[in-house]
């Protein structure tokens, strides 16, 4: 085996984000155990920075030590009990995943769908509630697979009661995009480290409010996993610091810098950054001439989808993207293969020179395969403008 | 948050071990993303490099997103379906873990138990599967709870018919003390990437024999982990590069570049290696006046057990090795507690220069506190004349 050199990308897909440098040397720092006091001050700092981020002050606010899946999981198998019923607000391929794991984790599990590209509403989410009222309802709030971010306020404000926990998926959203878990009474809701936290994947945070941690304790059969149960979980990261399992330390390390970077630059000021180079990304799409996929109202300024022109190859255009300017954006999944393109500018990726490139690189490629724009050029000057008028 | 600036330690204990620089120096590489072809030509050296230290051609070899903990839930998950028959050799609490965990998976579970120090018998595992033949066997390789590699050619020859999958825990072992997988028919061996591997915490290698992976097809429901779920991983891991989940790609890193190391070094002189400093240690703590726990017959040779002599505080004498000298050694668990320590000499740890020095540090810190060794100094001598003797 040689020596491992990755070429240098910018990944501008759906997650991974590029990862601070900072980040990355922090994993280069020694190991210490997972009982050292050391670990322990560093597990201190993250949970603070969590709580931070997540708009929480509870106690059970720990990363998994798996991916944003694993943090799934993690939320389907502690909160549900065999034959509970669950309500799964299904708007894409991560809604479909909550599904399937819960149903492996013995739910009935009733769905409400919303036409691809657009949200669940909240009259539907009335209605489904009315006529059998679940357990659990989930719902992820940036869904990757479409670009569309749901109403989490409208949704939650008919989910306050504690007879129903809300689960909620914010993989694509926590720290790049306004979330806040413990105003819209939100009970259980995980993410991923490697997509607004810039952080490498690996570890998926997750914070329960005081209504999951009463549903966790209330169980009448075990969590069916070992290694993401809860309960023992709380006492590795709660002040008995009980082993459980050999925390990922260098991944830990990762992400308590990551955290240290999102307090120097504040949520507020990271927001909108996240929702400015957002904006400037739709203006230079539509300035080349491409249509976004996600309805307006409903769009995720984390993950964006934008449309594949007829006759465009899809993959033709990633690849030379890939070649030439090292960008990485990924196309659709399933039913939209082939028809989408999804673009993150999330964490260390969403920075301004990044759209500017990517709309540039596009274009290029774009108008050598044929395709012009209906509106002509002028696509940085429409970069450009959006900041003078936002 | 200030930056993260941890003291330098030699960790000694039953993991993690210390990481090789150049590992810490391979995360620090710019992340691509899971389904780029520069990081599946990175998944196809790990397999390989896994195939090796495993001894296996087995295609389905390849590392679980997370911990070794998870390695032992995607064993159970996998191979057990509800109701099955499981026979577990309890040894240890990391045996006890895999019948919580198989338990967790709805299985039958019967244990065989050795005296703790010892290890299960060929004869008792025979007379077992006599009495009821179970659908699964599983035991631990190297016990980490008590220093003991259980005689795995002699188990494994009792198991080697199709009908029972044997599943090994060989966390503390793989690449440590030798292993062959292949050769004693063992159907689905797990690992943990922080021990002799020594990379950061957070992969467990996994490999399954044709046996297994039949097993595996053959299942009538679905494994009750959607993360874990290997019939999925195979296809993210084997040739149809099928999304799943989002690898972590910073510790795949590092997992190669240890892989590398090992390759490098040669199985066979690296087995050398943990042996010789294995009886080093062991000479040096006799010298001292220590009495070893786990019985010379079936002492492991990576994780060392040894008692704590009457009225010495075992807390007292850990703290000043990590004050002092910066090294970490455990103590045992659950009813060991407080009664032995627990010494690993794994990887990048199993160093002759770490035996001196803990040897010497134990001996001054011990004689402090008033232990007087029967057999007097000359432990560097002990130490020392070891490798002539061996």
């Amino acid at each position: 085996m040689k020596e491992f050199k990755p070429p240098f990308r910018i990944l501008l897909g759906p997650g991974p984000s590029d990862v601070d440098p900072r980040v990355l040397k922090a994993m280069t720092q020694p190991l210490v155990s997972h009982l050292d006091p050391v670990f322990v001050g560093v597990m201190d700092d993250i949970q603070k920075g969590l709580q931070d981020i997540f708009k929480v002050k509870n106690p059970v606010t720990l990363p998994i030590s798996g991916t944003g899946t694993a943090g799934m999981e993690t939320a389907m198998v502690n909160m549900i009990e065999p034959g509970d019923d669950v309500l799964v607000c299904s708007a894409g391929v991560f809604a479909d995943r909550m599904v399937q794991i819960a149903r492996r984790a013995r739910a009935q599990v009733q769905t409400i769908e919303a036409p691809s590209g657009e949200a669940v509403t909240p009259g539907q989410l009335m209605r489904a509630i009315e006529k059998k009222r679940p357990k659990v309802v989930a719902f992820v709030h940036v869904e990757t697979s479409t670009g569309v971010a749901q109403p989490i306020e409208a949704l939650a404000e008919l989910l306050r009661e504690d007879d129903i926990v809300t689960i909620v998926d914010a993989v694509a959203s926590l720290a790049g995009q306004p979330l806040d878990v413990s105003a819209n009474g939100l009970d259980f809701v995980y993410s991923g480290s490697q997509k607004c936290l810039s952080c490498p994947p690996g570890l998926a945070p997750v914070t329960l409010s005081p209504n999951a941690v009463q549903r966790l304790r209330s169980r009448k059969v075990p969590v069916q996993s070992w290694y993401l149960d809860l309960s023992m979980l709380e006492q590795y990261w709660g002040s008995e610091r009980r082993y459980h399992h050999t925390a990922p330390i260098s991944m830990n390390y990762a992400l308590r810098e990551a955290l240290r970077i999102i307090e120097e630059e504040g949520l507020a000021a990271r927001f909108a950054r996240h929702r400015d180079n957002h904006r400037a990304l739709v203006a230079g799409l539509e300035a080349i001439g491409l249509e976004m996929y996600a309805k307006r109202e409903v769009r995720a300024r984390t993950v964006n989808t934008v449309k594949v022109p007829d006759g465009i190859d899809d993959a033709g255009v990633r690849s030379k993207l890939l070649e030439r300017y090292g960008i990485e954006i990924l196309g659709g999944l399933t039913d939209l293969k082939g028809k989408i393109w999804r673009i993150g500018l999330m964490g260390y990726s969403s920075q301004r020179k990044n759209v500017l490139l990517l709309i540039n690189g596009l274009e290029e490629i774009l108008s050598e395969m044929g395709f012009s724009s209906t509106s002509g050029a002028g696509e940085r000057a429409a970069v450009g403008s959006y900041e003078r008028v936002s």
